[in-house]
């Protein structure tokens, strides 16, 4: 464990309060032609109130320079710093699609593909099957395939082409190279160990390629399977125990969802709309110390780069807030896991823009919330990961460093 | 040792210049409903004016969201990092009542209790008896007791119940648990050695606590003592070495002449007003390049909550500034240890605000030494421990790094 979790563990203590952390995803932006950035633009009276009487800041989420993917951007924000504890592709799309993962069992990511005889990968992607069409095949395979040798094994449809397997048995390891021959029109290329403790996990998954090439042989397009990025779950201390408090996680995402189990918060069922999301948050209030809301559509309108429709998402939760602050949490944080700037399409280096209510603050006299009030909010600059253990200072839940 | 500490030492050189570093306990605070905090609050035209000529900043003295002791507090202070150089409970509490402790000696604090036939505690504080009554009991036992097998013991009075115990000899060792039932009614529990290094340190001590009880047997409250926190002196380059300078300590409370004694500084005979304080460091100003000025009071009307009482402190320092700053030192810097917001009567994990002026400076436009002046300042928010080389640098004491 690094040092600064053992620090925190090690000072933790329980109380009552309540710390609220809500993520608008991918939040901070950059400017359109207007000049102003989508949160800046935005009319967000609430945010804007909360501003006013609380601290604002820039938060460095993984290091400068570096732009987060969702994985490593919400580890910071729970306080891990994601340089060190790092989350795979393989185990985050298998969360992504909804699958469950226990510790000692692997999963992968699968790809339907059109598969020739000779093994021949003619498409990797088997034509990008329609979702539904996909999903039936899953279900036809569930059926057919429940183990390999002395491993069981789950299947879960994702879109497209796209599934996931969980293997679950003795002896398993992540130690294997992909299943995929890369290039297509190509002999398939089958799983091998990239060292004897894989060796075990890579017959089991060439085992399960060919029941998975019998049972579907006959298929025009979908006639086979790859599999890739073999990972089992992180070794990761759960929040509950380094920070001595009960966190539930209220995200309609799988990915989200998964990230949140696997660092050890409860999974709410939580809606589609803010309003669920924060109503399950009210509906809760009771029964825990911290709650992680999670509101995707800030990214995914900023990855479609459009600038108004980000703008709107954050409207909405400006106009939906008051329901989070009538609770009167004893800190409230909202901020994003990275900046997805409409202006780029995607994920950005630049530092997430973070607001924090609470009642022991020293008022920093930002007007607003933006990113350039936040570059010069009493915060400051700081790295992501290091929020967590703000939010459990202002909460009152760290004892005093040393006598 | 630390690459920081490294750094510095390899670069340190001699130089005629003088340090001062001005330590207000506990100077960083909240506001009071009158929306300033207690430095804000406070009439300070001189520390104004150092300001407007110097630069301003906060200092991060742990780490984000930690609260400091004061242990860790000054150590940062000096120049080491708090989280590698740990300073324990024991050490700190016995050096706050006045004890030398040397390496390869082993110090505990004590409790006079109430002891039964039968070797029952019946009261673990010996009725909390008045501190002149414990202190000539303590007075008795350092003539009766003078050695426990071949090791010397010392005993300091403390407050109340309270003392000290420093045992020197050879072949002793920290690695030994408490000597206290920590309930009361119970059986005494003794002392136990961790590991086979603590075995002569856990007898020596189960002997003292014997002949303890036989010298107080016959006394109605204080018939018994109980021993905690067994420590030695923690390993830490001295502050002499590291930087290549001649270091005083202006401390009234001997916890801080402790920690400066620690560090490798002569400690000075200082008065308690800080004006004793200040005349002391003028007195030694030709013997010493950095002088560490330790004012308590600030820290002690902050925990009082007593906000009034705390700005009255600051004004009395910034009274009192201009003898300082007659001297022309090349480097005086102005902070706390931590922050102790009287809206909070306690220590808190809010940076502290820190003042620097010298000769080499950019000017930073800070209208005033205040928090949120300090959250804009020049200085920006830095580590506490890296202030040391800061300051160093400022006094032309370190030389260039690489070619």
């Amino acid at each position: 464990m690094d040092q600064r979790l053992e620090l925190l563990r090690s000072l933790a203590v329980e109380n009552q309060t309540k710390m609220v952390l809500l993520v608008m995803d991918g939040l901070g932006g950059l400017p359109s032609e207007s000049g102003m950035t989508e949160l800046e633009k935005a009319i967000t009276p609430n945010l804007d109130e909360m501003a006013a009487h609380g601290e604002t800041g820039l938060l460095e989420i993984v290091d400068t320079g570096i732009t987060p993917g969702s994985g490593p951007g919400h580890l910071a924000l729970f306080g891990y710093d994601p340089l060190r504890y790092r989350i795979g592709r393989g185990i985050l799309e298998t969360l992504g699609v909804g699958a469950e993962v226990k510790k000692g069992e692997v999963c992968a990511r699968g790809n339907f593909c059109t598969w020739r005889e000779g093994d021949i990968i003619d498409d990797r992607r088997a034509g990008r099957i329609p979702t539904p069409d996909s999903a039936e095949i899953v279900k036809t395979l569930s059926e057919s395939i429940k183990k390999v040798e002395d491993v069981d094994v789950r299947f879960y449809p994702g879109m497209e082409h796209r599934f996931a397997v969980v293997f679950s048995g003795e002896g398993l390891s992540e130690k294997v190279a992909d299943a995929d021959p890369q290039q297509e029109g190509r002999p398939m290329k089958w799983a091998r160990a990239f060292d004897p403790s894989g060796e075990k996990t890579a017959r089991i998954a060439n085992g399960l390629i060919r029941r998975v090439r019998e049972v579907l042989g006959d298929q025009p397009k979908a006639s086979g399977c790859l599999l890739r990025g073999f990972s089992g779950v992180p070794d990761i201390p759960a929040m509950t125990d380094l920070y001595s408090m009960k966190a539930a996680a209220v995200a309609s995402y799988p990915m989200y969802r998964g990230l949140a189990r696997l660092v050890g918060m409860d999974v709410l069922e939580a809606g589609k709309t803010v309003k669920e999301l924060f109503d399950t948050v009210l509906a809760f209030w009771d029964a825990y110390d911290y709650f992680y809301v999670h509101v995707k559509y800030t990214d995914s309108r900023g990855e479609d780069g459009d600038f108004e429709a980000k703008r709107k998402v954050i409207e909405e939760v400006d106009d939906l807030l008051p329901a989070l602050t009538a609770m009167r949490p004893e800190v409230l944080v909202v901020t994003g896991d990275h900046s997805t700037p409409s202006v780029m399409s995607g994920h950005s280096w630049h530092p997430s823009p973070v607001l924090l209510s609470g009642s022991h603050l020293r008022p920093d006299n930002s007007p607003a919330f933006g990113e350039r009030v936040c570059a010069h909010g009493g915060m400051g600059r700081m790295k992501g990961y290091k929020l967590m253990g703000l939010m459990l200072a202002h909460a009152e839940r760290l004892a005093k460093f040393g006598a």
